[in-house]
């Protein structure tokens, strides 16, 4: 039986776990769309996000499959219209990939930027690839951006023995709303934090994170959203993409 | 400026990033407590946490100073009294730790087991001696045990696009009272998760994971509870210890 391996990869080739790097010797080759964007980047020209991956694969000398993304319609009409598109985007890649893999023998890997347990559709992708062609999956993780953001800013996500909540932009203000006052956010290209009144809160920042464009930011929200504004233009001029991470924690 | 490195090893060496690898190497020696349980760990004989710090000191080719942990009264009368016992067995370790480090020069690190940034008390103890010694300190992110649990039962942690919260086993009740029904626990050494009415939920539990004794159990919690007793027994008689995680999900 082959086995697809989904290996995560933090954001480089400095972020492999010998683990990580073990999966994907095994491997014959990597599978990876071209026109990343998955995580909420705002990709430029080229696609950058697909030039890590190859460097991950130059790494461990494994060649790398780039598989035309197919186009997602972003501007659906209404809750289900979503619904709809992002299922008919997810059945395209799926079917792309199927193809490569039906054609190509070996072991297929696939690299997930950051880890494939977090705000991450590969594993979707591949149980429906496992089903239609009776793969073995594996799963290898590596470090994500909140990971990174709080040892760029040296400090632990949450407070002594108390929780934290991870969640998305889009569903911050329902986090705020309910009570929650140390929540680290994902997929927000939108500082969405900027619109809650949350001036008083501090905020620990972060975007591109373990790239050569990695901007820090950390203060009272207040204070330092015109930096954050800044540093994250820095960091689109510096890389053509841009995805941020950030922790919010209440005053009190 | 000496600098201090607070490096996440997640469980051994196979889990070490290249990152880490250049963290270490760049550093004189390795500082480590000597009778681990530090995460709540039920340590047996010997300190086999020590072992895997050990190991990871042969693979990169450092010294590793153990320094004797000062003893902790884990059995204090109230909340008020919890706090000044957790305060004093700070502060000693801190003392012990401020010694080696005055009388060996070099760059130091710590090893953190999974990742400096949940729940683990290194940071605190660092920034201490940071203001005492004035160190610089870099932090180096590791595969923490969530991500691990995640990756070996092949899932992602949260529901699409919704949140995860990230708690111990001591406020797992009242995660479970205020609606959470996605919830991800460390540090519970007692099994909360069989004594809350959730035999309904979704249980993703794993132990000693990435080790040699590693478990895992998955399936409704009412029907799996015992397969999870059978195989923590297990854990700890293979390792001498045992560390378990899981993901509770709500049916619905």
């Amino acid at each position: 039986m082959r086995t697809v391996r989904v290996v995560g990869f933090g954001s480089g080739p400095d972020q492999l776990t010998a683990e990580a790097v073990a999966a994907l010797r095994a491997s014959a080759y990597v599978v990876a769309a071209d026109k990343g964007g998955d995580k909420g980047g705002d990709a430029g020209g080229g696609d950058p996000l697909l030039a890590v991956r190859r460097a991950v694969c130059e790494a461990v000398g494994l060649p790398l499959v780039a598989v035309p993304d197919p186009a997602r319609d972003r501007r659906p009409a209404d809750t289900t219209a979503y619904g709809d598109a992002v299922a008919a985007w997810h059945e395209a890649r799926v079917a792309a990939y199927e193809q490569v893999l039906r054609e190509r023998p070996g072991d297929p890997a696939f690299l997930v930027w950051g880890d494939p347990s977090l705000y991450d559709s590969t594993l979707r992708v591949v149980d429906r690839l496992r089903d239609r062609l009776a793969l073995a999956v594996e799963v290898v993780p590596g470090i994500a951006a909140p990971q990174l953001l709080a040892a760029r800013h040296r400090i632990v996500l949450h407070e002594v023995g108390r929780p934290v909540l991870v969640t998305t932009g889009r569903r911050l203000a329902e986090a705020v709303a309910a009570g929650h006052d140390n929540v680290v956010v994902m997929l927000d290209g939108h500082l969405t934090c900027a619109g809650l009144g949350l001036e008083e809160w501090s905020l620990w920042w972060g975007a591109n994170l373990g790239t050569p464009s990695e901007e820090i930011v950390a203060g009272r929200l207040g204070e330092v959203l015109d930096d954050v504004r800044t540093a994250r233009r820095r960091a689109v001029e510096g890389a053509g993409w841009v995805m941020d991470t950030y922790l919010l924690r209440g005053p009190g």
